[in-house]
């Protein structure tokens, strides 16, 4: 290994001064084109590279195996015009997005780049049925977390577990769904060494010192590549160069070849945490993690990568650079991503969020401020990839949306709970008005949505359904069956979007409760409707009160508390066997809760093998009783087996040695010995030895159980 | 009205002789065409009119505003090849289903039709994305129903209505989605006489003796149009024909001009429930209704016409060629249905179902005996265009299924209630392998369903993912997000299918509960990994036994009891009430259970308008009390201002008139009348009689006020 390294580094030190094709045809987009000049003030340099990373771009191969949908994104390898999104392959799209480092709460900031992703994603799948398979880093090796752990005093493992685990707590909070995979760099070191090696194989890194850097112009140079597809004007950008090295780097400066080339691999200096490599101790650079784990896991090429608007240089550039560079396809493009989208910038009352400005804003706090809903009507306010502005007036729109949206989803629900069908189903004018739009504005958000995810635009179509049935509603009668389209379309939008109006009612809608409320409701509604009449509200209470007798039949105790009483008299009764020093008992306790108090709430417990966890699944009542039933007949039949055995093998045992031979057909009625053992056989010939042995052999067996039998008896 | 009809039926007997031609372009399928040769035994016709029905169907103009999936059906009006699905516009598709003619209890063979129908419309919106608008009629006028009501005695209205909510129900039991727009005949027969009038006055029917028959030669006749498009071969099944035309209706034959018109509006017999009509009193002929309906919700052209096989002809050919005859288009393509798609045949044991045969099964019986989700697990062994088999084997692996799939949703809920993100998320081989298998599964069920909704195809295809998922998760550890996304995905494609496994596990599932059962099973484990040693189990149960006690403090009274406490309470007070004869105290325990009670169980109740019911509207508890607090509050502020006013009131009042005008510097301080009225200004002139005049009005005006004052100050 050390050997290859050695003859690879020396390759490295050859310099390719030929100048570039453009290896590409042109794509769709040639208008405005943006001629990356990148190394023109690189006095190192002997060559000017012109590149133009916007032409390179190619739009994946569209046949009728592909599942197109009209959607179009910004793609920021092509970003002058919205470009058609076609899959690499079938619907499936392999979705990337760039995760937290993790060292600190998650602020605002991750909020809106997050949930984005989470629109996205959810309309993705949701709306356009793709296949999105998506998967999302964690870096929890860093510099800065390295720092901080320093700082802190805690273990550096540990402390990056914390955050990240604060991190996965903000966006549930958040209703952020869950990555398919989550990729630690923590627990890919050894495949991020491999792709390094890899790299340095295809000639585009460099050892140094016991670190290894990428070697852009190299990379650049190469007729195959370009770097710096997406933000070419920031090729030479000191200070992005400077953050994107990391806190603890700057001092190796001088090992680069160029300023513009980046660590995959940095040595460690005393103190810091390092991992085993060819190089020596050391951990990853910050970039190399994505382009490992993404190809890892998802291959080449990637559909869609996503993040922040501040990582597109150096970071996604870099990554791009690394990736490519490991694949180097010759013969074939070198697009290891296909759409590369960013979220946009956000701003606080105009001002970027930074702590030194004090206007720091957490996820924590904005969360026990405001419900998850506000905040996603808040980051819905703009397109994605347009810069943001948090205000307190801001806040003040989303909770007005939100208010309307609850309460049209409080209305909508107690209508359509409360309708029924056999009442006239014509419909007149209103209807078909009502009708006419709500077609027209699916239309409008279906082009919304194709319009790189314009979900504000989308939001407003959805407000005018909303307004037009609200307006609807006003009059009567109500074809309940036209709203409940609506509705169900307007649960269906939200439910793309991420937002959640159902949960606050879900807890109380059980059968029971609903239909006692709709008694009470009904009789107060009788009530008020009896005209005074005393005998009419008599009449309708005692109806309600039989209706309510049938109701209460049916009514199950509650649940929970059956639980919490079941786990309390359980914790008693353990608490009191360990006080009297009774083991036994407390298996017995724990197999009877499992046999018998959890079956009657409807709850299974798999043990497993031992030592592994049990495995609780909440299950059908009946089918558990049912079961148990079963299983107790099956250990009945056991029972009645082996008690037939017994009585057979005693059956056996009652017989008295000395009879054993005496009605055998085949020896002499008459010659035994005094044990009752034959001498001859029917014919009266004499028998052999051997024979008489083996008879005396039975008779000792038989001897012996009938003496058991003897005492058995005996003793009852 | 009269007259016009006149005009008409006078030009109905000119007969047109020209031998039409193809009126239309070919479309893309033409091998193996089928020559209808309708009228080759026609005694009546002179000319013998070929026309090749499957040869004139045109896919609908495919252009980019177009929502295209792959997705290709069986279409009846071109069977030969599967076509590919084109909406009319955008993503919207019109869907029309025939509904039940409502006289008896559905049985099995509407189950399948209804379930099939439900599955294509729930794959088109929730796996395709499509906007369907879903038109389904109620055939509540017929000759069966009127048969059925008269032996029956029951009115024939409420005899029809009575059998359409027993279908209903049974559509309810078997999760069939309800449509968007239900068109009862008995409501649209004012449509119905309008639609008969215009094709009248286009020219293919005509008025016999109160009844009007469609014209069936002079519509195949003519060059636009071409009678039985779906089943040419039937046109002159006169078992076919006669069935078609009602059970009520064989009498008026010889009014017909050819054995194959059919009635468009039936003249009334004495005893038949009728309706005016400019022909006199009768009734809809059963195709019309149909053409009259799915034009007047969905218009020109549907999309999707659904409907059993044995619907093809006479019923859906006179409903296409009515409608084609009512929009008559001159100058484009008569194609009022772009897709028609038939739902195969049932049969019970090889036979066909039949009362005379004894195997006519109920679907009341069937839902008594298996579970919703059997029952469509059992329709869904097919694809909804084959015949099918209803056998008892059938039945016995449509349970097995249903118990693999149960047993499945059971195992992943535990699993994932019980997984967390706290472990090593890294994949080995184990987890590509899934993964692949996964993805591999995803685009064969997407072409199956691509391929004509083949729902048996995408089952197996997914029975291979459970089977995968059952044997990844055999062998420790777990990589639960990967297995999650899958479940995520088989959850989706049930929904897709409308098999619903999740309710049977919802009701237990509140968090207090699942932390609770969770804490029992952490203790059994504690338990039986503690070596027997007392003082570690002792240490466990004192932890559960702390825990527990904070799950408690969060435990809220379960809301279906309280909500029976809640009406319990209420209606004794009613009764109580009436027993005292206090009325008042009756309104008094109506407003207090609105502003108070259920409140707290978070139900808000909207009284509405006198007379009409009030709407309750499950609410959160919270949002509620706030609510009641500020409106407290209002009232105290409204209160506070009353008795600001009354205090200024009272104060204004306290002036004794005497000194009213005394301290008044534009007044002289010494020119007065006894009563304190000044006489002069403050320079010393005399002030006008007509200010004086009004002095002296102000004066008893205070005066009255005074007065009242003292009266009032004096009481205290």
């Amino acid at each position: 290994m050390i050997k290859q390294i050695t003859n690879l580094t020396k390759t490295l030190k050859k310099r390719f001064l030929q100048v570039p094709k453009y290896p590409f045809g042109n794509s769709c987009c040639n208008k405005n084109l943006q001629i990356a000049n990148l190394f023109s003030t690189n006095q190192k340099m002997t060559t000017e590279v012109k590149k133009d990373p916007y032409q390179l771009w190619q739009l994946p191969v569209k046949d009728e195996t592909k599942y197109l949908t009209g959607l179009k994104v910004k793609n920021t390898l092509n970003p002058q015009n919205l470009v058609e999104f076609v899959p690499h392959k079938g619907k499936q799209v392999r979705f990337y997005n760039c995760g937290p480092t993790v060292y600190d709460s998650s602020h605002i900031g991750h909020a809106r780049t997050y949930i984005s992703a989470d629109i996205i994603k959810r309309i993705m799948v949701k709306y356009f049925g793709y296949d999105v398979f998506h998967c999302m880093n964690i870096t929890d090796i860093d510099d800065k977390i390295i720092k901080k752990s320093n700082e802190s005093g805690e273990e550096f493992t540990a402390f990056a577990r914390k955050w990240e685990m604060d991190y996965w707590q903000d966006m549930e909070t958040l209703n952020v769904d869950k990555p398919d995979v989550i990729v630690r760099v923590s627990e890919y070191v050894p495949e991020i060494i491999s792709y390094i090696e890899k790299i340095i194989e295809n000639g585009y890194a460099y050892v140094a010192n016991g670190s290894v850097y990428f070697n852009v112009d190299k990379f650049h140079e190469s007729p195959t590549h370009c770097y710096s597809k997406l933000e070419p004007q920031s090729v030479n950008d000191a200070q992005k160069l400077d953050e994107g090295e990391g806190a603890l780097g700057k001092k190796d400066e001088k090992e680069k070849r160029s300023p513009r080339d980046f660590a995959l691999w940095k040595a460690s200096k005393p103190g810091e945490p390092f991992w085993d490599s060819p190089w020596g101790q050391g951990r990853p650079g910050w970039h190399i993690e994505c382009s490992t784990m993404a190809s890892e896991i998802l291959g080449y090429p990637v559909d869609i990568h996503m993040g922040g608007e501040d990582l597109k240089f150096p970071h996604h550039d870099n990554e791009l650079a690394q990736s490519e560079a490991f694949y180097n396809k010759q013969d074939c493009q070198n697009q290891w991503v296909n759409y590369f989208m960013h979220t946009g910038h956000l701003h606080i009352d105009g001002l970027k969020m930074s702590k030194s400005l004090k206007n720091f804003i957490t996820i924590k706090h904005l969360s026990s401020q405001h419900s998850q809903r506000v905040l996603r009507l808040l980051f819905m306010k703009q397109t994605y990839d347009s810069t943001m502005d948090y205000t307190t007036d801001s806040i003040h729109e989303a909770k007005t949306k939100d208010k309307k949206y609850s309460e049209f989803y409080l209305t909508m629900n107690a209508i359509l709970l409360q309708s029924e069908i056999n009442v006239p189903q014509k419909w007149g004018p209103r209807e078909f008005e009502l009708r006419d739009l709500f077609v027209e504005k699916q239309d409008n958000i279906h082009r919304a949505f194709q319009k790189n995810f314009n979900v504000p635009e989308a939001l407003k179509e959805l407000d005018e359904i909303i307004t037009a049935v609200n307006t609807y509603i006003k009059e009567k009668p109500i074809i309940h069956l036209l709203i409940r389209s609506i509705f169900n379309y307007v649960k269906h939008i939200f439910n793309c979007l991420g937002l959640i109006y159902e949960k606050q009612q879900a807890q109380a809608k059980d059968d029971t409760f609903i239909r006692t409320v709709g008694l009470i409701s009904s009789l107060r509604d009788e009530i008020r409707g009896a005209n005074k009449d005393l005998q009419v509200i008599n009449k309708a209470a005692i109806n309600a009160k039989s209706s309510l007798g049938e109701i209460t039949l049916k009514l199950e105790p509650n649940a929970s508390e059956s639980a919490v009483q079941i786990a309390t008299d359980y914790i008693t009764q353990v608490l009191k066997c360990v006080e009297d020093n009774q083991l036994q008992q407390i298996y017995k306790a724990s197999d009877e809760i499992r046999d018998e108090k959890l079956i009657q709430i409807g709850i299974r417990i798999d043990d497993g093998k031992p030592g592994e966890p049990s495995l609780w699944k909440i299950d059908d009542k009946e089918t558990l009783l049912k079961e148990k039933e079963e299983k107790i007949l099956k250990e009945k039949q056991k029972e009645e087996e082996k008690r037939k055995k017994e009585e057979e093998k005693l059956k056996a045992m009652s017989v008295n040695p000395a009879e054993m031979f005496k009605n055998d057909p085949n020896y002499s009625k008459y010659q035994f010995d005094e044990r009752g053992i034959p001498s001859h056989d029917e014919k009266g010939t004499p028998l052999k030895e051997k024979a008489i042995q083996s008879f005396v052999k039975k008779y000792d067996a038989q001897k012996k159980l009938y003496e058991q039998y003897l005492e058995k008896t005996s003793k009852k």
